[in-house]
Protein backbone atom coordinates (compact mmCIF):
# COMPACT_ATOMS: atom_id res chain seq x y z
CA UNK A 1 0.00 0.00 0.00
CA UNK A 2 1.52 3.53 -1.41
CA UNK A 3 1.62 5.54 1.91
CA UNK A 4 -0.59 8.38 2.26
CA UNK A 5 0.54 11.21 4.30
CA UNK A 6 4.23 12.35 5.67
CA UNK A 7 3.72 10.43 9.02
CA UNK A 8 3.33 7.45 7.29
CA UNK A 9 5.97 7.88 5.01
CA UNK A 10 8.47 8.97 7.68
CA UNK A 11 10.71 11.64 6.81
CA UNK A 12 13.88 9.67 5.16
CA UNK A 13 11.67 8.34 2.80
CA UNK A 14 9.82 11.14 2.60
CA UNK A 15 13.27 12.85 1.13
CA UNK A 16 14.71 10.12 -0.99
CA UNK A 17 11.53 10.46 -2.91
CA UNK A 18 11.30 13.98 -3.23
CA UNK A 19 15.22 14.73 -3.98
CA UNK A 20 14.98 12.23 -6.64
CA UNK A 21 15.17 14.15 -10.21
CA UNK A 22 16.27 17.64 -9.33
CA UNK A 23 17.65 20.11 -11.35
CA UNK A 24 21.70 19.80 -10.82
CA UNK A 25 24.18 21.83 -13.37
CA UNK A 26 28.16 21.21 -13.68
CA UNK A 27 28.90 23.11 -10.62
CA UNK A 28 27.19 20.90 -8.26
CA UNK A 29 29.79 18.54 -6.87
CA UNK A 30 27.43 16.87 -4.24
CA UNK A 31 23.73 17.93 -4.00
CA UNK A 32 21.33 16.62 -1.29
CA UNK A 33 22.51 13.73 0.82
CA UNK A 34 25.38 14.74 3.29
CA UNK A 35 25.52 17.25 5.54
CA UNK A 36 25.98 19.76 3.31
CA UNK A 37 25.89 20.51 -0.60
CA UNK A 38 29.24 21.08 -2.03
CA UNK A 39 29.57 23.42 -5.20
CA UNK A 40 32.46 24.42 -7.16
CA UNK A 41 33.77 27.79 -6.26
CA UNK A 42 32.82 30.78 -8.83
CA UNK A 43 35.39 31.79 -11.66
CA UNK A 44 37.56 35.09 -11.63
CA UNK A 45 35.81 38.05 -12.06
CA UNK A 46 32.63 36.92 -10.26
CA UNK A 47 30.97 38.07 -6.58
CA UNK A 48 28.67 35.66 -4.96
CA UNK A 49 24.86 36.87 -4.30
CA UNK A 50 22.90 35.20 -1.17
CA UNK A 51 19.42 35.18 -0.42
CA UNK A 52 16.52 33.74 1.42
CA UNK A 53 12.82 34.01 1.15
CA UNK A 54 9.79 32.37 2.56
CA UNK A 55 6.04 31.86 1.39
CA UNK A 56 3.92 30.87 4.04
CA UNK A 57 0.49 29.19 3.91
CA UNK A 58 -2.36 31.45 4.80
CA UNK A 59 0.06 34.16 4.29
CA UNK A 60 1.68 34.35 0.91
CA UNK A 61 -0.86 31.75 -0.21
CA UNK A 62 -4.05 30.30 0.64
CA UNK A 63 -5.00 26.83 2.24
CA UNK A 64 -6.64 25.19 -1.07
CA UNK A 65 -4.02 26.80 -3.35
CA UNK A 66 -2.68 24.04 -6.02
CA UNK A 67 0.63 23.25 -4.48
CA UNK A 68 2.02 23.14 -7.84
CA UNK A 69 1.30 27.08 -8.18
CA UNK A 70 2.86 27.51 -4.28
CA UNK A 71 5.93 25.98 -4.94
CA UNK A 72 6.25 27.79 -8.41
CA UNK A 73 6.18 31.33 -6.67
CA UNK A 74 8.46 30.21 -3.79
CA UNK A 75 11.07 29.60 -6.13
CA UNK A 76 10.31 32.25 -8.03
CA UNK A 77 10.56 34.95 -5.38
CA UNK A 78 13.78 33.87 -4.77
CA UNK A 79 14.79 34.33 -8.29
CA UNK A 80 13.12 37.61 -8.73
CA UNK A 81 15.85 39.10 -6.08
CA UNK A 82 18.69 37.70 -7.70
CA UNK A 83 17.46 39.27 -10.84
CA UNK A 84 17.00 42.69 -9.30
CA UNK A 85 20.92 42.79 -8.62
CA UNK A 86 21.62 41.84 -12.48
CA UNK A 87 22.24 38.01 -11.07
CA UNK A 88 22.71 34.57 -12.01
CA UNK A 89 20.86 32.06 -9.66
CA UNK A 90 22.78 29.41 -9.44
CA UNK A 91 22.40 26.89 -5.90
CA UNK A 92 18.75 26.58 -3.95
CA UNK A 93 18.10 25.22 -0.75
CA UNK A 94 14.16 24.24 0.56
CA UNK A 95 13.09 23.77 4.01
CA UNK A 96 10.06 22.71 3.89
CA UNK A 97 7.56 23.03 7.10
CA UNK A 98 4.87 20.64 6.88
CA UNK A 99 1.75 19.12 9.31
CA UNK A 100 2.54 15.93 9.39
CA UNK A 101 -0.97 15.36 8.24
CA UNK A 102 -0.47 16.15 4.83
CA UNK A 103 -0.77 13.67 1.97
CA UNK A 104 2.76 13.26 0.66
CA UNK A 105 0.98 13.65 -2.93
CA UNK A 106 0.27 17.49 -2.13
CA UNK A 107 4.14 17.83 -1.04
CA UNK A 108 5.21 15.55 -4.33
CA UNK A 109 3.12 18.54 -6.16
CA UNK A 110 4.83 21.31 -4.24
CA UNK A 111 8.09 19.72 -5.26
CA UNK A 112 7.32 20.19 -8.66
CA UNK A 113 6.58 23.54 -9.04
CA UNK A 114 9.77 24.16 -7.04
CA UNK A 115 11.54 22.03 -9.44
CA UNK A 116 9.83 23.16 -12.70
CA UNK A 117 10.64 27.18 -11.83
CA UNK A 118 13.99 25.90 -10.58
CA UNK A 119 14.88 24.29 -13.87
CA UNK A 120 13.07 26.88 -16.28
CA UNK A 121 15.84 29.70 -14.76
CA UNK A 122 18.69 27.27 -14.39
CA UNK A 123 18.76 26.33 -11.12
CA UNK A 124 19.97 23.82 -9.40
CA UNK A 125 18.52 22.21 -5.99
CA UNK A 126 20.98 21.09 -4.06
CA UNK A 127 19.38 20.11 -0.84
CA UNK A 128 17.11 21.33 1.90
CA UNK A 129 15.48 20.57 5.02
CA UNK A 130 12.21 19.02 6.00
CA UNK A 131 10.59 19.16 9.47
CA UNK A 132 7.00 18.69 11.10
CA UNK A 133 4.98 22.13 12.05
CA UNK A 134 1.85 22.82 12.57
CA UNK A 135 1.69 25.07 9.39
CA UNK A 136 2.97 24.50 6.01
CA UNK A 137 5.72 27.07 4.72
CA UNK A 138 8.43 26.55 2.55
CA UNK A 139 12.23 28.91 2.07
CA UNK A 140 14.21 28.79 -0.42
CA UNK A 141 17.65 30.35 -0.21
CA UNK A 142 19.54 30.82 -2.96
CA UNK A 143 23.36 31.76 -4.27
CA UNK A 144 23.70 33.72 -7.48
CA UNK A 145 26.36 34.95 -9.30
CA UNK A 146 27.19 38.18 -10.85
CA UNK A 147 29.83 40.26 -12.74
CA UNK A 148 31.54 42.91 -10.34
CA UNK A 149 31.14 45.26 -12.85
CA UNK A 150 27.49 44.43 -13.05
CA UNK A 151 25.97 44.51 -9.96
CA UNK A 152 23.07 46.72 -9.49
CA UNK A 153 22.33 48.10 -5.81
CA UNK A 154 19.22 49.55 -4.36
CA UNK A 155 20.92 52.71 -3.12
CA UNK A 156 23.11 54.50 -6.20
CA UNK A 157 20.00 56.88 -7.72
CA UNK A 158 20.67 59.95 -8.38
CA UNK A 159 18.55 63.51 -8.49
CA UNK A 160 17.63 63.77 -12.29
CA UNK A 161 17.45 59.96 -12.70
CA UNK A 162 14.08 58.82 -14.45
CA UNK A 163 12.35 56.04 -13.25
CA UNK A 164 11.29 52.68 -14.96
CA UNK A 165 8.67 49.93 -14.37
CA UNK A 166 8.44 46.63 -15.92
CA UNK A 167 4.94 45.60 -16.79
CA UNK A 168 1.58 46.32 -15.79
CA UNK A 169 0.85 46.98 -11.68
CA UNK A 170 -1.92 45.75 -9.06
CA UNK A 171 -4.81 43.88 -8.48
CA UNK A 172 -1.42 40.67 -8.04
CA UNK A 173 -3.55 39.06 -5.60
CA UNK A 174 -6.39 38.40 -7.64
CA UNK A 175 -4.14 36.98 -10.34
CA UNK A 176 -0.65 36.41 -11.01
CA UNK A 177 1.01 36.66 -8.05
CA UNK A 178 1.43 32.37 -7.76
CA UNK A 179 2.61 31.77 -11.56
CA UNK A 180 4.67 35.82 -12.51
CA UNK A 181 7.98 35.09 -14.18
CA UNK A 182 10.30 36.62 -12.83
CA UNK A 183 12.37 38.91 -14.82
CA UNK A 184 15.33 37.32 -15.23
CA UNK A 185 16.82 38.15 -18.50
CA UNK A 186 15.19 41.50 -18.76
CA UNK A 187 17.37 42.57 -15.24
CA UNK A 188 20.63 40.65 -17.20
CA UNK A 189 20.25 42.89 -19.77
CA UNK A 190 19.42 46.22 -18.63
CA UNK A 191 22.56 45.44 -15.75
CA UNK A 192 25.03 44.35 -19.23
CA UNK A 193 23.76 47.39 -21.92
CA UNK A 194 22.70 50.17 -19.74
CA UNK A 195 23.57 49.57 -15.90
CA UNK A 196 20.79 51.18 -13.98
CA UNK A 197 21.78 53.60 -11.04
CA UNK A 198 19.48 51.80 -8.91
CA UNK A 199 17.28 48.50 -9.27
CA UNK A 200 15.60 46.61 -7.11
CA UNK A 201 11.93 44.21 -7.62
CA UNK A 202 8.80 45.17 -6.69
CA UNK A 203 7.69 42.41 -3.80
CA UNK A 204 5.75 44.85 -1.37
CA UNK A 205 4.81 47.35 -3.99
CA UNK A 206 5.66 51.13 -5.22
CA UNK A 207 4.19 52.76 -2.58
CA UNK A 208 6.52 50.76 0.21
CA UNK A 209 9.59 49.40 -2.48
CA UNK A 210 10.06 52.84 -4.02
CA UNK A 211 10.23 55.18 -0.72
CA UNK A 212 13.18 52.09 0.71
CA UNK A 213 15.06 52.95 -3.02
CA UNK A 214 15.17 56.77 -2.42
CA UNK A 215 16.12 56.35 1.37
CA UNK A 216 18.86 53.92 0.65
CA UNK A 217 19.74 56.81 -2.46
CA UNK A 218 19.47 59.73 -0.39
CA UNK A 219 16.96 61.02 -2.36
CA UNK A 220 13.11 61.58 -3.22
CA UNK A 221 10.26 60.85 -5.76
CA UNK A 222 7.84 62.79 -8.09
CA UNK A 223 5.72 59.96 -9.73
CA UNK A 224 3.64 60.78 -12.49
CA UNK A 225 0.54 59.42 -11.26
CA UNK A 226 -0.73 59.33 -14.72
CA UNK A 227 1.46 57.34 -16.14
CA UNK A 228 1.29 53.88 -13.73
CA UNK A 229 1.12 51.01 -16.41
CA UNK A 230 -2.24 49.43 -15.21
CA UNK A 231 -3.49 46.13 -15.33
CA UNK A 232 -7.17 45.11 -15.93
CA UNK A 233 -9.14 46.55 -13.94
CA UNK A 234 -6.95 47.95 -11.50
CA UNK A 235 -6.71 51.77 -10.44
CA UNK A 236 -3.78 54.20 -9.88
CA UNK A 237 -3.83 53.38 -6.06
CA UNK A 238 -3.97 50.02 -6.78
CA UNK A 239 -0.97 49.86 -8.60
CA UNK A 240 0.82 51.90 -6.25
CA UNK A 241 -0.30 49.42 -3.05
CA UNK A 242 -0.99 46.42 -4.06
CA UNK A 243 2.50 45.07 -4.51
CA UNK A 244 3.74 41.05 -4.93
CA UNK A 245 4.02 42.09 -8.78
CA UNK A 246 7.71 41.45 -9.13
CA UNK A 247 8.53 43.90 -11.87
CA UNK A 248 11.72 45.72 -11.99
CA UNK A 249 12.29 49.27 -10.52
CA UNK A 250 14.96 50.82 -11.79
CA UNK A 251 16.75 54.26 -12.01
CA UNK A 252 18.73 55.57 -15.05
CA UNK A 253 20.46 58.97 -16.11
CA UNK A 254 17.56 61.16 -18.02
CA UNK A 255 20.16 61.79 -20.92
CA UNK A 256 19.78 57.78 -22.10
CA UNK A 257 15.71 57.40 -21.70
CA UNK A 258 15.24 57.26 -25.04
CA UNK A 259 17.87 55.31 -26.03
CA UNK A 260 16.97 52.83 -23.40
CA UNK A 261 13.39 52.41 -24.79
CA UNK A 262 13.48 52.12 -28.49
CA UNK A 263 16.35 49.03 -27.44
CA UNK A 264 13.67 47.90 -24.81
CA UNK A 265 11.11 47.60 -27.47
CA UNK A 266 13.50 45.97 -30.02
CA UNK A 267 14.57 43.27 -27.77
CA UNK A 268 11.20 42.63 -25.54
CA UNK A 269 8.36 43.84 -27.49
CA UNK A 270 5.86 42.17 -25.33
CA UNK A 271 7.10 43.27 -21.85
CA UNK A 272 6.18 46.67 -21.40
CA UNK A 273 8.44 49.84 -20.33
CA UNK A 274 6.86 53.19 -18.67
CA UNK A 275 9.02 56.00 -17.20
CA UNK A 276 6.75 56.76 -14.04
CA UNK A 277 8.69 59.54 -12.52
CA UNK A 278 12.23 60.81 -11.57
CA UNK A 279 14.46 61.12 -8.40
CA UNK A 280 14.35 64.76 -6.98
CA UNK A 281 16.76 66.04 -4.54
CA UNK A 282 15.95 65.52 -0.78
CA UNK A 283 12.84 67.81 0.34
CA UNK A 284 11.67 68.47 -3.43
CA UNK A 285 10.04 65.20 -3.28
CA UNK A 286 5.49 64.53 -2.64
CA UNK A 287 3.39 61.48 -2.88
CA UNK A 288 0.98 61.01 -5.51
CA UNK A 289 -2.71 62.11 -4.56
CA UNK A 290 -3.80 58.93 -3.78
CA UNK A 291 -1.18 57.62 -1.79
CA UNK A 292 -2.23 57.26 2.12
CA UNK A 293 -0.31 54.25 3.22
CA UNK A 294 3.49 54.16 2.96
CA UNK A 295 4.48 57.94 3.59
CA UNK A 296 6.04 56.91 7.23
CA UNK A 297 8.65 54.84 5.72
CA UNK A 298 9.07 57.76 2.85
CA UNK A 299 9.66 60.44 5.37
CA UNK A 300 11.33 58.44 8.05
CA UNK B 1 6.20 54.62 24.17
CA UNK B 2 8.01 51.98 22.96
CA UNK B 3 6.55 49.42 20.64
CA UNK B 4 5.75 46.30 22.33
CA UNK B 5 4.46 43.25 20.00
CA UNK B 6 5.81 42.66 16.09
CA UNK B 7 2.46 44.11 14.72
CA UNK B 8 2.98 46.99 16.26
CA UNK B 9 6.39 47.81 15.50
CA UNK B 10 5.93 47.06 11.59
CA UNK B 11 8.63 44.61 9.71
CA UNK B 12 10.67 47.94 8.40
CA UNK B 13 11.04 49.01 12.02
CA UNK B 14 11.74 45.61 13.28
CA UNK B 15 14.53 44.66 10.25
CA UNK B 16 16.30 47.96 10.70
CA UNK B 17 16.55 46.86 14.75
CA UNK B 18 17.36 43.41 14.60
CA UNK B 19 19.74 43.97 11.79
CA UNK B 20 22.10 46.42 13.71
CA UNK B 21 25.26 45.06 15.37
CA UNK B 22 25.31 42.01 12.69
CA UNK B 23 28.71 40.33 13.11
CA UNK B 24 30.17 40.95 9.44
CA UNK B 25 33.55 39.87 8.26
CA UNK B 26 35.91 41.41 6.03
CA UNK B 27 34.66 38.87 2.97
CA UNK B 28 31.41 40.86 3.33
CA UNK B 29 30.35 43.13 0.60
CA UNK B 30 27.05 44.21 1.15
CA UNK B 31 25.24 42.77 4.27
CA UNK B 32 21.49 42.75 4.74
CA UNK B 33 19.68 46.14 3.54
CA UNK B 34 19.39 45.23 -0.55
CA UNK B 35 17.50 42.69 -2.85
CA UNK B 36 20.56 40.34 -2.23
CA UNK B 37 23.75 40.18 0.11
CA UNK B 38 26.90 40.43 -1.76
CA UNK B 39 29.87 38.36 -0.50
CA UNK B 40 33.64 38.15 -2.48
CA UNK B 41 34.08 35.36 -4.11
CA UNK B 42 36.23 31.92 -2.89
CA UNK B 43 39.93 32.12 -3.12
CA UNK B 44 41.44 29.60 -5.15
CA UNK B 45 41.66 25.84 -3.76
CA UNK B 46 38.51 26.13 -1.93
CA UNK B 47 34.95 24.78 -2.54
CA UNK B 48 31.74 25.95 -1.39
CA UNK B 49 29.40 24.17 1.25
CA UNK B 50 25.92 25.22 1.83
CA UNK B 51 23.26 24.23 4.27
CA UNK B 52 20.08 24.86 5.32
CA UNK B 53 18.31 23.88 8.78
CA UNK B 54 15.64 25.48 11.09
CA UNK B 55 13.94 24.93 14.69
CA UNK B 56 10.42 25.34 15.06
CA UNK B 57 8.47 26.20 18.74
CA UNK B 58 7.23 22.89 19.72
CA UNK B 59 9.40 20.73 17.78
CA UNK B 60 12.96 21.50 18.67
CA UNK B 61 12.72 23.50 21.39
CA UNK B 62 9.45 24.51 23.41
CA UNK B 63 6.94 27.26 23.97
CA UNK B 64 9.08 28.96 27.48
CA UNK B 65 12.56 28.34 26.18
CA UNK B 66 14.68 31.24 26.62
CA UNK B 67 14.86 32.54 23.26
CA UNK B 68 18.42 33.29 23.48
CA UNK B 69 18.93 29.96 23.58
CA UNK B 70 16.72 29.18 20.52
CA UNK B 71 18.68 31.06 19.12
CA UNK B 72 21.93 30.07 19.70
CA UNK B 73 20.29 26.09 19.18
CA UNK B 74 19.38 27.47 15.30
CA UNK B 75 22.95 28.51 14.43
CA UNK B 76 24.59 26.25 16.42
CA UNK B 77 22.96 22.97 14.49
CA UNK B 78 24.15 24.54 11.20
CA UNK B 79 27.33 25.32 11.96
CA UNK B 80 27.21 21.76 13.15
CA UNK B 81 26.79 20.40 9.60
CA UNK B 82 29.39 22.66 8.22
CA UNK B 83 32.22 21.32 10.96
CA UNK B 84 30.95 17.54 10.02
CA UNK B 85 32.06 18.12 6.24
CA UNK B 86 35.77 19.37 7.89
CA UNK B 87 34.81 23.29 6.58
CA UNK B 88 34.50 27.08 7.91
CA UNK B 89 31.09 28.26 8.48
CA UNK B 90 31.15 31.92 6.93
CA UNK B 91 27.58 33.22 5.84
CA UNK B 92 24.53 33.02 7.54
CA UNK B 93 20.74 34.10 6.53
CA UNK B 94 17.96 33.99 8.62
CA UNK B 95 14.93 33.63 7.90
CA UNK B 96 12.13 34.56 10.71
CA UNK B 97 8.76 33.23 11.32
CA UNK B 98 6.55 34.58 14.30
CA UNK B 99 3.00 35.51 15.89
CA UNK B 100 2.74 39.25 14.77
CA UNK B 101 1.60 39.52 18.87
CA UNK B 102 4.63 38.45 20.13
CA UNK B 103 6.85 40.62 22.03
CA UNK B 104 9.87 43.21 20.13
CA UNK B 105 12.27 42.09 23.33
CA UNK B 106 11.93 38.15 22.76
CA UNK B 107 12.97 38.32 19.24
CA UNK B 108 15.79 40.80 20.35
CA UNK B 109 17.17 38.01 22.50
CA UNK B 110 16.48 35.24 19.64
CA UNK B 111 18.88 37.20 17.36
CA UNK B 112 20.83 38.05 20.76
CA UNK B 113 21.51 34.11 20.73
CA UNK B 114 21.99 33.72 16.98
CA UNK B 115 24.53 36.99 16.82
CA UNK B 116 25.88 35.73 20.27
CA UNK B 117 26.92 32.05 18.21
CA UNK B 118 27.87 33.19 15.08
CA UNK B 119 30.36 35.63 16.48
CA UNK B 120 32.05 32.94 18.63
CA UNK B 121 32.27 30.36 15.45
CA UNK B 122 33.28 33.52 13.30
CA UNK B 123 30.18 33.24 11.30
CA UNK B 124 28.32 36.79 9.57
CA UNK B 125 24.70 37.49 9.32
CA UNK B 126 24.35 38.84 6.10
CA UNK B 127 20.71 39.53 5.93
CA UNK B 128 17.46 37.13 5.67
CA UNK B 129 13.28 37.50 6.06
CA UNK B 130 10.75 37.87 8.08
CA UNK B 131 7.15 36.60 7.98
CA UNK B 132 4.14 36.57 10.22
CA UNK B 133 3.12 33.13 10.56
CA UNK B 134 1.47 30.94 13.19
CA UNK B 135 3.98 29.74 14.80
CA UNK B 136 7.80 30.71 15.82
CA UNK B 137 10.45 29.23 13.45
CA UNK B 138 14.26 30.04 12.85
CA UNK B 139 15.73 28.89 9.58
CA UNK B 140 19.32 29.24 8.98
CA UNK B 141 21.13 29.18 5.14
CA UNK B 142 24.93 28.66 5.86
CA UNK B 143 27.38 28.74 3.18
CA UNK B 144 31.03 27.52 3.93
CA UNK B 145 34.12 26.53 2.49
CA UNK B 146 36.62 23.59 2.54
CA UNK B 147 40.16 22.73 0.91
CA UNK B 148 39.09 20.29 -1.51
CA UNK B 149 41.57 17.76 -0.26
CA UNK B 150 40.05 18.17 3.23
CA UNK B 151 36.37 17.57 2.63
CA UNK B 152 34.60 15.08 4.20
CA UNK B 153 31.88 13.07 3.07
CA UNK B 154 29.58 11.02 4.72
CA UNK B 155 30.25 8.01 2.49
CA UNK B 156 33.69 6.86 2.19
CA UNK B 157 33.57 4.58 5.25
CA UNK B 158 35.45 1.18 4.14
CA UNK B 159 34.92 -2.23 5.69
CA UNK B 160 37.44 -2.56 8.47
CA UNK B 161 37.59 1.17 9.85
CA UNK B 162 37.23 1.80 13.17
CA UNK B 163 34.57 4.33 14.24
CA UNK B 164 34.92 7.08 16.75
CA UNK B 165 32.31 9.31 18.50
CA UNK B 166 33.18 12.46 20.08
CA UNK B 167 32.06 13.20 23.60
CA UNK B 168 29.66 11.61 25.48
CA UNK B 169 25.70 10.57 24.30
CA UNK B 170 22.41 10.66 25.27
CA UNK B 171 19.67 12.54 27.52
CA UNK B 172 20.53 15.87 24.88
CA UNK B 173 16.90 17.05 25.26
CA UNK B 174 17.23 16.93 28.90
CA UNK B 175 20.34 19.09 29.57
CA UNK B 176 22.23 20.27 26.32
CA UNK B 177 20.51 20.53 23.10
CA UNK B 178 20.34 23.89 23.24
CA UNK B 179 23.33 24.83 24.23
CA UNK B 180 26.26 22.97 22.65
CA UNK B 181 29.42 23.66 20.97
CA UNK B 182 29.28 22.29 17.27
CA UNK B 183 32.61 20.62 17.21
CA UNK B 184 34.42 22.86 14.87
CA UNK B 185 37.91 23.52 15.67
CA UNK B 186 38.23 19.23 16.46
CA UNK B 187 36.59 18.51 12.83
CA UNK B 188 39.23 20.82 10.99
CA UNK B 189 41.94 19.10 12.86
CA UNK B 190 40.89 15.84 11.97
CA UNK B 191 40.18 16.95 7.96
CA UNK B 192 43.63 18.61 8.16
CA UNK B 193 45.76 15.76 10.07
CA UNK B 194 43.85 12.23 9.82
CA UNK B 195 41.27 12.72 7.22
CA UNK B 196 38.64 10.36 8.14
CA UNK B 197 36.81 8.00 5.46
CA UNK B 198 33.84 9.47 6.88
CA UNK B 199 32.38 12.10 8.78
CA UNK B 200 29.09 13.50 10.23
CA UNK B 201 27.48 15.47 13.18
CA UNK B 202 24.99 12.96 15.57
CA UNK B 203 21.63 14.89 14.76
CA UNK B 204 19.44 12.34 15.21
CA UNK B 205 21.39 9.75 17.04
CA UNK B 206 23.71 7.26 16.29
CA UNK B 207 20.47 5.05 15.87
CA UNK B 208 19.43 7.07 12.29
CA UNK B 209 22.88 8.75 11.72
CA UNK B 210 25.26 5.66 12.13
CA UNK B 211 23.07 3.18 9.44
CA UNK B 212 23.16 6.57 6.92
CA UNK B 213 26.40 6.79 7.03
CA UNK B 214 26.68 2.84 6.84
CA UNK B 215 24.20 3.09 3.52
CA UNK B 216 26.21 5.52 2.35
CA UNK B 217 29.29 3.73 2.42
CA UNK B 218 27.88 0.55 1.23
CA UNK B 219 29.11 -1.02 4.44
CA UNK B 220 27.70 -2.37 7.41
CA UNK B 221 28.35 -2.08 11.13
CA UNK B 222 28.65 -4.18 14.45
CA UNK B 223 28.87 -1.71 17.73
CA UNK B 224 30.50 -2.26 21.08
CA UNK B 225 27.81 -1.45 23.09
CA UNK B 226 29.80 -1.64 26.24
CA UNK B 227 31.93 0.68 24.95
CA UNK B 228 29.25 3.88 24.06
CA UNK B 229 30.31 7.16 26.27
CA UNK B 230 27.51 7.84 28.56
CA UNK B 231 26.17 10.95 29.48
CA UNK B 232 25.33 10.87 33.52
CA UNK B 233 22.19 9.24 33.74
CA UNK B 234 21.85 7.81 30.77
CA UNK B 235 21.63 3.97 29.75
CA UNK B 236 23.34 2.64 26.19
CA UNK B 237 20.12 2.66 24.95
CA UNK B 238 19.38 6.21 25.29
CA UNK B 239 23.00 7.13 23.68
CA UNK B 240 22.33 4.85 20.87
CA UNK B 241 18.58 6.32 19.80
CA UNK B 242 18.26 10.00 21.85
CA UNK B 243 20.08 12.04 19.06
CA UNK B 244 20.99 15.96 19.68
CA UNK B 245 23.98 15.48 20.44
CA UNK B 246 25.65 16.95 17.86
CA UNK B 247 28.95 14.98 18.52
CA UNK B 248 31.22 14.19 15.18
CA UNK B 249 31.00 10.70 13.88
CA UNK B 250 33.53 9.29 12.13
CA UNK B 251 35.56 6.34 10.25
CA UNK B 252 39.49 5.56 9.95
CA UNK B 253 41.54 2.91 9.17
CA UNK B 254 42.54 0.74 12.05
CA UNK B 255 45.88 1.39 11.56
CA UNK B 256 45.60 4.97 12.35
CA UNK B 257 43.95 4.61 15.86
CA UNK B 258 46.27 4.40 18.38
CA UNK B 259 48.29 7.67 16.81
CA UNK B 260 45.04 9.16 16.76
CA UNK B 261 44.10 8.81 19.94
CA UNK B 262 47.31 9.89 21.30
CA UNK B 263 47.42 13.64 18.98
CA UNK B 264 43.53 13.88 20.31
CA UNK B 265 44.99 13.49 23.78
CA UNK B 266 47.24 15.92 23.43
CA UNK B 267 45.30 18.50 21.33
CA UNK B 268 41.83 18.25 22.95
CA UNK B 269 42.59 16.78 26.56
CA UNK B 270 38.83 17.23 27.58
CA UNK B 271 36.37 16.04 25.41
CA UNK B 272 36.32 12.09 24.94
CA UNK B 273 37.09 10.58 21.77
CA UNK B 274 36.03 6.89 22.07
CA UNK B 275 36.22 4.04 19.76
CA UNK B 276 32.87 2.11 19.42
CA UNK B 277 32.86 -0.07 17.00
CA UNK B 278 34.34 -0.84 13.67
CA UNK B 279 32.42 -0.97 9.81
CA UNK B 280 32.52 -4.67 8.37
CA UNK B 281 31.38 -5.85 4.72
CA UNK B 282 27.50 -5.80 3.56
CA UNK B 283 25.72 -8.78 5.32
CA UNK B 284 27.73 -8.92 8.23
CA UNK B 285 26.81 -6.14 10.62
CA UNK B 286 24.80 -6.69 13.30
CA UNK B 287 22.35 -4.12 15.50
CA UNK B 288 22.98 -3.35 19.44
CA UNK B 289 20.84 -6.13 21.52
CA UNK B 290 18.99 -2.84 22.34
CA UNK B 291 18.47 -1.38 19.54
CA UNK B 292 14.82 -1.43 18.71
CA UNK B 293 14.54 1.45 16.29
CA UNK B 294 16.56 2.53 13.59
CA UNK B 295 16.85 -1.01 12.03
CA UNK B 296 14.20 -0.19 8.80
CA UNK B 297 17.14 2.27 7.94
CA UNK B 298 19.90 0.17 8.53
CA UNK B 299 18.46 -2.94 6.43
CA UNK B 300 17.22 -0.57 3.10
Amino acid sequence: MKPKTLAEMGEDALVRRITKKLPLSSEVMAGAGDDCALVKPLAHGWVQLLKTDCVVEGVHFERGTAPRRAGWKAMARTISDIAAMGGEPMHALITLLCPPDRNVAEVEKLYGGLRRCAAQFGVSIVGGETSRAPLLAIMVSLTGRVKKSHCLRRNGAKAGNVIYVTGRLGGSLQKHHLDFMPRLKEAQWLAAHFKPHAMMDLSDGLAKDLPRMAAASRVDFVIDETALPLNRHCTPSQAWSDGEDYELLFAVPARKASHLEKEWRGHFPKLLLTCIGRFVAKGRGHLPSFASKGWEHFSS
